[in-house]
């Protein structure tokens, strides 16, 4: 459902034209210290409309604590922030109900739930909700402290590695394009993961494919490795530490994540929301008809994804370190912050 | 943990070289009935032995039911299936236990359990564990009855399409190989999947990276997807069941099942018992030397993988076929088998 | 945590004197009307102030409604209801920080939570907590339609079975008390219930515990049952529908529901916050010391306790009545609201 | 359904007349030495034949290990322990097929499971499914080490203090009678226990009703608490490990443990099974017919409750323990066994 996590169990809510979007965190240990200002650069990485190819929507995303704090400081009680929609224009939605949008959720969703959905941008299916997604993020990376580093960038839009050359392809076709956004992690300890079910990558990838628009994951060498030797792809111990010559396996061995980098990829469908005239059903008329979409939206939405895909990350690893007890149950002034 | 699933849910024991390896299967409807016979097509397909490339460990497979039965049918109270290790040669790995092999969870195991891991053909990370799954995808794949069809084939190893050309380049070179396998499920209502975290994506891509040596998962055109324009990827809706023209999203759309062909695909990296002799590090004398694999291993695990991916693909759909209703709670002799 | 249910699942959050208090309810169906004033009623049963014995506090106790209503009807994505909080008085609490309140969580708080807790008012271990679980109580009592009904009444106060005379020897003894509350249901399939561990009674149990000050409960006859012979205590099964001539069982056998009145109690204990003097520890000064609560409270808790144990109830089965599918996926007009 | 825990996880399963009992255990920490010598004493607290009042069924409960030891050590991995049915005699419940049994889970179940259910015995509904708790409890005792000690007794048979009293009465009145048990933990560190919903006496009590003839719980002073005067009830803190003077709340203020005693009891009922003459109804002619109780019973279940009573408490325990990590990830020879 909503809901992931272990001992630090977020859940998402709110829709993209409603009242507001927010985030419930579960499980967060107190005492550790939270102001406004700790979210706003990453909160502001995820935000359209400073950069080409990004949404012209402009939402202050300013995060309202609700409870969970104290003197701000967290109390150990559940966290709920929310962010309210203020920049809406659902006319634009109204006037096309009876049209799914190719590649949205509007179809399936709307048999899913009877039509009683909330269609205005997406509803429960937009975007706008991972902006929760990042604000828990923030509060994860900070539990990791220091020594840990996450780290997600853009290595190809429109299957060109300089993402301004990708995007120009975008703007030169008049169409949305896609990319590719890879995480690495430095300073994970041995042993992170649990069995069977539970791997590092079943956790990352769970996650991550939660991300709208992602449609795969590799890790390491990944889809390569399927065209390698064994000789080739295994990674030589080389130290008591566990380091590996070679990071072939991108930091998971076994499920369990090795202390080498943690390093993997996702795969980011092109925007559904292309600026060129489309053909799809009108379930009025139970007729085919061109479509143009309405509304604000990014021609990549991937130039926007490596803060979603870093918070992401964060989510699973504080779990995965809290359940192997690397983080405190309370903080205190010496802990990593 | 070592369980999955929300109303049908599994949870994997054992380890390779220890009495046996199983499965428990709780929330399974009353009424189904099991005979050994169901299990056998797809026992058989998992097990090495009998083709080239695959291991000449030799384990006859025969389930046993120790709970849930009750005159050949399943009764609602969990069921509880073993298969016995019989032919076991743990010797082989007494004598290499200080030095952890390549690409196995040996040296994070060792690290995680500190030292107390059955390490024996890798204990309870051993792809032996995969069999009970391969059991409750029988069980799955019978509850999903006869319009829904789950397949998944090999479609590449070692680079090339032809599976005996790509196992002949292993065999030639010495080494092992890896490959893909693409999973199609046909007959899909509209609307399976769960809110955020629990799409379609997200839980197939979570147990089939919980199969040992997958590295990558992509749904529809996945990765390639990534250079697409918008216009070109969107699937145009041509009808009120939601059939499009075109399938590159592979049957998801918002994380929802969208009526269309299920297809998903997975990578696998080379076995990592790799005939070739490596380097890695002995623990005892912390110094690296050179090691060659004892034990009796496939030169490409893929070729396993195809039934044990039906399994788990099965699994998962059964759970949202159940939390969609769209399989009974009581079985009956009218229903779909 | 701070979450329970399977299918229909809450999470409440807020603190006693923070900004507010709310409840995110995941699962409930789509298609349900829902307007402020389906929940004014049984807020107001909550509420204190009106009524003699139950706290001057007065909050006005409106459902804000900040995701999952779309056109005053559910979307089946998650609700979020919060409830501000206005008339707080925490001044009151600040002055007693280092003397933990007898009866009351301060010092188990303190000590789990390194001292980081929001301790006024009782923070999160406060009963104005329960205000968000009596909302979503409005919504599970709506979707178990009109052929259930959920009903709990005081039926002893301070040993009383008359609650007013009860109460008078509070007023009279200038102390508080505590009571009984009774909960019946009717109109209850057979068969609810899960195998084991998620009996009727042990999710019921598990709810009401969770409300503060109850401090046992019991089914049918109860613990009166620990002194029948089992001649007398079991019910003979009338009829095909499963009607049984008395009903000492409570309409709950071998963990389910057997179609009769379902029956149970809980104890609750008298208030914490008494008007007289009692001693306890002041953790600067480590000495004994005298104490006088401050604050507004409840002479007897019991009174308001109806309606949140029927919430419980209702929220509990709920989930029992949608994991046995008798309550819709997708409400519609026809449906028995 | 069949598994509760959350970090320390068991699942239960088979029938009371199967080929077997048993539980798989999940989270156990590795390097826990086990012998079956560990699980005799529990295992024959648990079991009839040997003492006035209890079933003459006997049955060896050798605990099987099946999965999770290695060198008699747990491994990490998943443990699972069988239990045979040796002693059944099932045709004396093929004959009484269509008359359930006053007070037994026979008609529930049949209308559940739609008549696949194995009748036999009570089927997963009997109470030998409680060897798998028992031996359960035996690990998770170990876990807790030697100073939390959990002693269940019995304390009341049949409105009588003296057991020997109370049985007589069932044997005079050849009837079955129910008793009292009381569960108390001493050793206890402040602070177990999880927000609202996990509270304490949530989850002891959860656990406790998913024992088979268990109809009430109460905490501390229980339902008399609602008789008492706050002033009387709540205990004065004493000293700053948070000793009260008084322990009415039996331990546990806020949900919270407080470093008392913890101290709580159970009512069982009379045996469903009594030696007199029933009424009840027969399925087949639809008609009430006079019923007799073949197969071998207790005449009080209560006198085998307390060793499970005491694996329940010390399954909850070592969960909230480990969530609080008071207990190891990895066991070490220097741990306190």
């Amino acid at each position: 459902m909503n809901s992931f996590g272990r001992l630090f169990r977020v859940t998402v809510f709110g829709e993209s034209h409603g009242d507001c979007v927010g985030i419930n965190i579960d499980g967060c240990p107190a005492g550790l210290p939270l102001a406004p200002d700790d979210f706003l650069p990453d909160l502001g990485r995820r935000q359209g409309g400073t950069r080409k190819g990004t949404t012209p929507r402009k939402e202050d995303d300013l995060p309202i604590f609700r409870s969970g704090l104290f003197n701000q400081t967290t109390t150990g009680a559940p966290i709920t922030i929310l962010f309210e929609n203020a920049n809406t224009r659902s006319g634009d939605y109204e006037k096309q109900r009876a049209v799914p949008r190719p590649g949205h959720a509007d179809f399936v969703a709307h048999r899913k739930f009877g039509g009683f959905e909330d269609y205005r941008g997406g509803g429960a299916f937009s975007a706008r909700l991972t902006v929760g997604i990042v604000a828990a993020g923030v509060i994860a990376k900070k539990l990791m402290g220091d020594t840990i580093r996450v780290l997600a960038e853009v290595i190809e839009i429109a299957g060109e590695q300089d993402p301004e050359k990708g995007l120009q392809r975008a703007i030169d076709a008049k169409d949305s394009v896609g990319g590719i956004v890879e995480c690495r992690v430095s300073g994970l300890p041995v042993g992170l993961g649990e069995p069977f079910f539970d791997s590092v990558e079943s956790l990352l990838a769970h996650a991550a494919l939660a991300i709208p628009a992602v449609r795969g994951v590799e890790f390491g060498t990944g889809f390569a490795a399927a065209r390698m030797f064994g000789s080739q792809h295994n990674d030589a111990i080389e130290d008591m530490s566990g380091r590996t010559r070679t990071n072939h396996a991108g930091g998971v061995v076994g499920g369990l994540s090795n202390g080498n980098e943690l390093v993997y990829r996702i795969a980011i469908k092109p925007t559904s929301s292309t600026p060129r005239e489309q053909l799809t059903l009108n379930w009025e008329t139970e007729q085919l008809e061109r479509f143009s979409v309405k509304g604000r939206h990014d021609l990549c939405v991937a130039l926007r994804a490596p803060v979603i895909l870093e918070a992401m990350t964060a989510l699973i690893l504080t779990d995965l370190l809290m359940l192997e007890r690397h983080i405190p149950r309370i903080w205190s002034r010496n802990d990593r912050t």
